[in-house]
C-alpha cells in the first residue's frame, strides 16, 4: 500500500565496516598523541576561521593552556553565498601554515576542513586530522579520497539528513581503507524551534544511535548546533553527559569581532570556565579527560 | 515579497504575564512541599499508566526511596485510536484513588493528566498537579479552565509546536488566574532520525530557550521523548547538565510488561542508580537535588 | 538495536471503520444537498471569521454566484494568545445566526469551527457540518462527542502530525458511530521554507496517501496552508489537480482588512477568477464541479 | 534575545544575478532547441541510470513519441552505500555514449547528472544539460567549475535545505559566469508523513517561492519526490496546475526491473498516458506544452 521503507536489516548489511557487531568494543582513533575512544572526553578548540597568525597562535595556546587536547581551525570555509567581503577570511595555503605552527608551538595535533577533492594532498600537508563539512558529507568522490589518503577523518552529519546517510557515507571512507574515522553531530534544521530558538538544534539522541549502531566515535560540535553563544557551555555540559566521546568548538580572542559566525564562538575565559565544568562532571562521571 | 513573519517584539508583546522581564527573576511553582525552581533538580516519577492499587503503591514507595521528589501516575490517557485491549488501562476515579493513597503513604505531592474539561472537579480531588498532555496544548477551553482553577499546572509541549505557541498557551493559564505553570518538553518529531534512533527526539536546546523567555521553571521527559529505555537515563544526565529545573520519568515494577509503552518505562533498580548519577552530576554542578 | 516502530499492520488493525478494505469504493459523504465524494470537486467558502452580519451576507451571496457549494465563516476562533483586540472578532452565538442567516439566503450549507466540547448542542443548531480544527485533532473528548452527534464533521490535520494521527482521530468520530467526516490538509510545518516562503506548506502528498488508506473524502485549505494570498489559487489548482476531493478556503469582501488573517483571504473578483480556472482544469480531468 | 536570524534584505542583497528585480521578466535556458521558460512546460524523460544501450535508445525512442522534449539519462549515480550490485549499474563513460547514441536518433537534447569535479570535460562532450543532484547542491568547487564552463546546469534542491541555501548555490554559478541554470524541486524530508506515505514529500510552495525571489525557471520532479510510481502522475499534473516550468520524470521499459528506484519509474504506456493528461491541462491553462 506504501512505498517500502528502508529497514534496519538492509541498512546494516550496507555497513560492514562500519556498524557494530554484537558485542564488539568500541574503536580508538588515534590523531597523533590523542585518542578518541570511550571512556574520554576530547575536546578540540580554535577558531572557527584562521584569520592570521597571531590570531591562531594566541588561540592555540590559550585553549592547550586550558586544557583542549586538538586545535581546530578552518583555512577554506565554505560559504552560502560566493561574495566575500574584508571579513570573511579564507588563508587557503597561508592559513594552514599559520596551523601548522600552531600545532609546532604547542605540540597538539590539528584538524581541518577539506572542501575540494583536489585539494587533499595540499592540505595533508599540514594538518592531522581532516575536517568534512555537514554540505559535503555526500559528496562521493571526496569521500573516496579520503579513504585512499588514510588520514583520520571527522565526518559531520549534514543538518538535514538521518542516520542511515551518515553510516553510508562513514562506509565509503572506511571501505576505501581508511579505518580512523570520528563522527560529529553539528545539528539539524527542526521546524519547532526556528527563529525564537536557535539556527539549528543538536540531536543529542543521535550521539546515543550512532554509538548504537557503530563502533566508531563520535563527538558533538556545540558551536554549529546553537549557533548562539549563550548556548555553547550549556550544550557542551549536556554532550559529556548524555555520553558523547568528545566536543569541538570555537574559540576566539575577540568573539564579538570573528570574522566568520561571531555569534558564536567563546572567548577565552568563557572556554578556561567551561572546561572546569566539563573536567567537573567528568569526574564523577568516571570519563578520563 | 514573502509572507511577513512574527517577530520577536509581537510575540513578547502577547506574553506580558509569561514573558520574562530584564533581569526578572525565575518564579518558584510551589506544589506541597515541593518547590520547581532554579538552582534546584526536582525528579517526578512513576508509572505511565495507574495499572491497579497494589503496582501503584509499590512504585511510589520505590521512587521515595530512592529520591524522587514527586510521584506520577496516569488515570486518563489519551490514545491515538479508540481501542482499549486489556493491557490499556485506563483507571479513570479508581486510579485516582490509588494515586491519593500513593500521595498519603509517602507524603509525596502526585501529579495526573486531564484530558477532559468536564473532568477537572473530580481530577482536583485526588492531585496536587495536573498534566496537560503534547496533545492538548493548544485545547484553550481546557486551558481557561485551569487558569481559573489554580491548580499548578504541567505544561507538556506539542511534538509538533515551537516556543511561540507553547508560550502562548502558557500565557492562557496565567491570563486566566493561574501563576502555578511548570513548563515540559517532551520531544519533537523530525525527519532526520526517524526510525533508526527513536520515535521523538528530545529538544535540550528549547528548555535554554523556554527558560530565557519565560521566568517559568521548565523540565525534561526523557521517558517519553526517547521511548526507549536505554536512552532515559542519558537524557536525563543531559537535562541536569544542559539547566533543566527537574525531569519527569516513567517507572515501573516490570517495565517490560508495563500496559502501555512498554519500551521506555525504567525498573527500580535503573531508576535508582540514575539517582546516583544524577546527584552526583548535581553536586558538581552546585545544584540542590 | 533500535525502538520497534508502528508498522502498516499495526495501523490498519486499529482503523478497521476508517481504513479502505481492498476495492472498497470511497463515501460518499452528504452536507445538506453537497455530496462529498470522488469524483467530484466541492469548493467551500466564506470568512475566515464572521465579522458582522453584513459581510458574512455579502461573503455568502457572492461565493455563491462564482459557484461554491457550500459556505464557510468562522463563530469561535483558537487564537495563540489570549488577548483579543478590537480587530479579533469572536462574535460566538451572535456570529452563527448570521452563518445561518447566510444559508437561508443562499440555499448553501454551511460549515463552522467547534472549540469546546460543551458546546455542541449550541453550534449544532445553526450549522450543517462542524470543523475541527488542527489544533483540536486529538482532543478526544471532543472527538467522542461528535461521533455521538451524528453531525457531518470536517477533520483538519494537525501541521504537526502524520497519517497515524490523523486516520486514528477520524476513526474515533466513527467508532462513536459517526461516519460523516471529511479529511481536510490544512499545511505542515517544516524547515525547509519557513520565513522566506509561506509559514506552512502544503503536503499535497498527504492527500494522495490519505486516499489510499481510508475511504473517506479528502479536502485541502489553501488558505492557512499557505497563510499567502499569491498563493492560493495556485495551490487551489494543484489540489484539483492532484486528486482532492475540495478546497475551503477564506474570501472576504476586503481581505487587506480581514480582522484575522488578512494575508490569505481572496477578494470576491479573485475568487471568481479561480473558480473559472478551476472548472476549466476539472472538465478536461471529466471531474464534475 | 536570540540568534540574529537572516532576513530577506541580507538574502537579496547576496543574490544580485540570482534574485529577481521588480519587474524583471522570467529568463528563457536554452538547452539546445528546447526552451525553459515561464508560459511553457517541458517534459524531461528517460531512465533514473543507463543500465544498457538497448534500454537506452529505445527509451528515448519511446519518450519522444509521447511528446517529452528532452532524455534524460543517468551514467554517474550517488549511492547512499559504496556497495553496487548487479543490479547497481552505474555504466560511466559507456552509459555517456549510449545517451549521445539516444540524443543523435532523436534528435532531443540530454541531460545526465555530474558527480566529480574532475569529470566535467568528459562529460561536457556528451551532454547539453549538466543536472547537479541534491546531495551535491553545495558542493562549492563543483558549482564553480559549472559555472565557468558555461553549459547549462539543472540544480536540484538539498530535500534539506530551503530557499535560502538553494539560491546561493545557483548564485554560485552565475557568479562564475554561467547563467544558464535551471532550478528543480525534488522533494523535501519531513516528519510528518514519513514511511505510511512516501520517503519524501513534494514542495510545490517551493516553486512559487523560487519563482517570486529569481526570473530562472523552475521545474519539479516528480519521481525522486515520491518515490512511489502511483504517485508520480498526481504529482507531475500538480506541478503543471501550480505553474512550474517543466517537469523531469523517470521513465523505463520495465518499470519493476529497473536497477535502480524501480519503485517510481514510469513504463511507456503510464508516461504516454500521462503526456495526454498535461496536455489537456496545459491548454486550458493556456501553457504551450
Amino acid at each position: 500500500m506504501t512505498s517500502k521503507d528502508v529497514t534496519e536489516a538492509d541498512i546494516q548489511s550496507n555497513i560492514p565496516l562500519v556498524g557494530r557487531k554484537p558485542d564488539q568494543i568500541s574503536t580508538t582513533v588515534n590523531v597523533g598523541d590523542v585518542e578518541l575512544s570511550e571512556g574520554k572526553f576530547v575536546v578540540i578548540a580554535g577558531p572557527c576561521t584562521i584569520e592570521g597568525r597571531e590570531m591562531m597562535l594566541e588561540t592555540g595556546t590559550s585553549v592547550k593552556e586550558a586544557g583542549a587536547s586538538m586545535i581546530r581551525g578552518g583555512a577554506f570555509k565554505p560559504l552560502t553565498f560566493p561574495y566575500r567581503n574584508d571579513k570573511m577570511f579564507q588563508l587557503e595555503e597561508e592559513g594552514l601554515k599559520y596551523l601548522a605552527e600552531s600545532k609546532q608551538k604547542t605540540g597538539l595535533p590539528v584538524v581541518t576542513e577539506i572542501l575540494d577533492v583536489r585539494d587533499i594532498e595540499l592540505v595533508a600537508q599540514y594538518t592531522d586530522m581532516m575536517q568534512v563539512g555537514a554540505r559535503n558529507m555526500q559528496n562521493f568522490p571526496l569521500l573516496e579520497e579520503l579513504g585512499k589518503s588514510g588520514i583520520p577523518v571527522l565526518l559531520k552529519r549534514h543538518f538535514g539528513c538521518g542516520l542511515r546517510d551518515w553510516l553510508g557515507a562513514a562506509e565509503y571512507i572506511l571501505y576505501h581503507g581508511n579505518p580512523n574515522v570520528v563522527l560529529c553531530e553539528r545539528g539539524i534544521t527542526v521546524p519547532h524551534t526556528h527563529q525564537l530558538t536557535s539556527r539549528f538544534i543538536v540531536d543529542l539522541e543521535a550521539v546515543l544511535a550512532a554509538k548504537e549502531w557503530t563502533h566508531l566515535p563520535v563527538i558533538v560540535d556545540p558551536s554549529h548546533a546553537t549557533f548562539k553563544r549563550a548556548y555553547v557551555a550549556p550544550v557542551a555540559r549536556a554532550a559529556l553527559a548524555i555520553g558523547a566521546d568528545g566536543i569541538i568548538l570555537d574559540v576566539h580572542p575577540v568573539p564579538e569581532q570573528a570574522a566568520v559566525d561571531p555569534l558564536q564562538a567563546l572567548g577565552f575565559e568563557d572556554f578556561d570556565n567551561l572546561m572546569k565544568q566539563l573536567r567537573n562532571i567528568a569526574s564523577v562521571m568516571e570519563i578520563e579527560m
